[in-house]
């Protein structure tokens, strides 16, 4: 049996993908070194633009996602994790092409939410406009779910840019974030979803007061989960 | 030709891994994800412990080093990086067992210091049992370089301890270390050079009133010049 080996597509963006790192790291019940989990990251600058390629104006990232996914499934990886929502998009196709199972980041994070004791009726979505455009939590939860509150055009443009300063290395669209999440919640929202890893970079516990479900944390921890059951069951 | 990609040995420890990715991110200009390096990272938890080698309690990484390194560059690494300064006292066998260049965290932190502008006469070395043992800095200093002022026996058990609590998760060591480094400048040492990637998740700038040289952030500097360079030179 090969051991068990996390393989992170990553550069979706560079920032985003190495607090996903440092948040897996985090999530780890180790002692020292040797109780880590054996990760690969690729961390590829090439993948085309999601939000360009949903927006209809520039190409699929799908060939290159699948470059990748198959590079870190010939290095070892015996699974895959994907911290960026709008990849998602591909995630049926991306998964095909590779004989590792994808964890996947938007079915987690609904998992996570239905069991939420706290059981929201309203979630306030903090993600970009590719995401919104595809629908992925829409679909995910499918019906029975909790409503979905999403941004107006004005804020989806604000937490574009927000997400933009990110990408270019700076975190100064927090206060804009932080205002989106704080007016869902005044229309009526009673939790809010973090669906997009940059800005999980951008929103603090404390910006607002509503509980907080943030894709990446959740996708931090289902992997942790995924990789320390199979060492368990080597053992 | 290949695309310049860096590939970085990672593990020793996990969390270092993640913030020395934070810093190569944080310091590379780019206005968007398309404009990042390239970076694969192999965070290896069964890289055996550098200490215990050093010590003659354990055996040698090299062996596992090269397999982490071949696996980088199989992969498609153009040049490789190694947070970890003790690791580095098998650099000299692991440059041999690869073709492409690794960049020299201890070096290249020798030549910023050489270069720096305040010229310290000496430098207070927050490192390792097994670093300070293997003499990794003085060696590559030789002669004419600072004097170095190490810890003392109880100082680096404070160190080691700080150390093994990071790898562990937890940043409880900070007190100590900054408190390691005060009495290094009261000795009188006029820089603190940060000789572990571990330590350098530990001190904060402001912890000393001296200038603070952190291997870690030199070693992500090189990396991202050596890069960008290539890229230019391909452009």
């Amino acid at each position: 049996m090969k051991r068990p080996t996390v393989g992170v597509i990553g550069g979706m963006g560079p920032q985003a993908t190495a607090e996903f790192y440092r948040r897996l790291v985090a999530m780890t019940p180790a002692r020292g070194d040797d109780e880590h989990l054996h990760v690969l990251i690729d961390s590829d600058p090439s993948i085309p633009s999601r939000q360009d390629a949903l927006a209809g104006r520039g190409k699929s990232p799908l060939a290159r996602l699948i470059i990748v996914a198959r590079r870190l499934e010939s290095a070892g990886a015996t699974c895959l994790a994907m911290p960026c929502n709008t990849a998602h998009a591909w995630y049926k196709e991306l998964q095909e092409a590779v004989s590792i199972p994808i964890i996947n980041m938007i079915e987690e994070t609904v998992h996570v939410i239905r069991h939420t004791p706290s059981s929201p009726q309203e979630l306030g979505v903090l993600a970009t406009h590719g995401a919104l455009h595809a629908e992925l939590y829409e679909k995910a939860f499918g019906d029975g779910g909790p409503r979905l509150c999403v941004p107006d055009p004005e804020q989806c443009q604000e937490i574009m840019d927000a997400v933009a300063g990110v990408k270019a290395g700076s975190l100064i669209g927090r206060r804009q974030v932080a205002a989106v999440a704080r007016s869902m919640l005044d229309r009526g929202a009673d939790a809010i979803l973090v669906g997009c890893t940059e800005v999980s970079l951008l929103i603090q516990p404390d910006d607002v007061e509503a509980e907080v479900i943030d894709s990446m944390s959740v996708l931090a921890r289902a992997t942790v989960s995924h990789i320390l059951a199979l060492t368990r069951a080597l053992a």
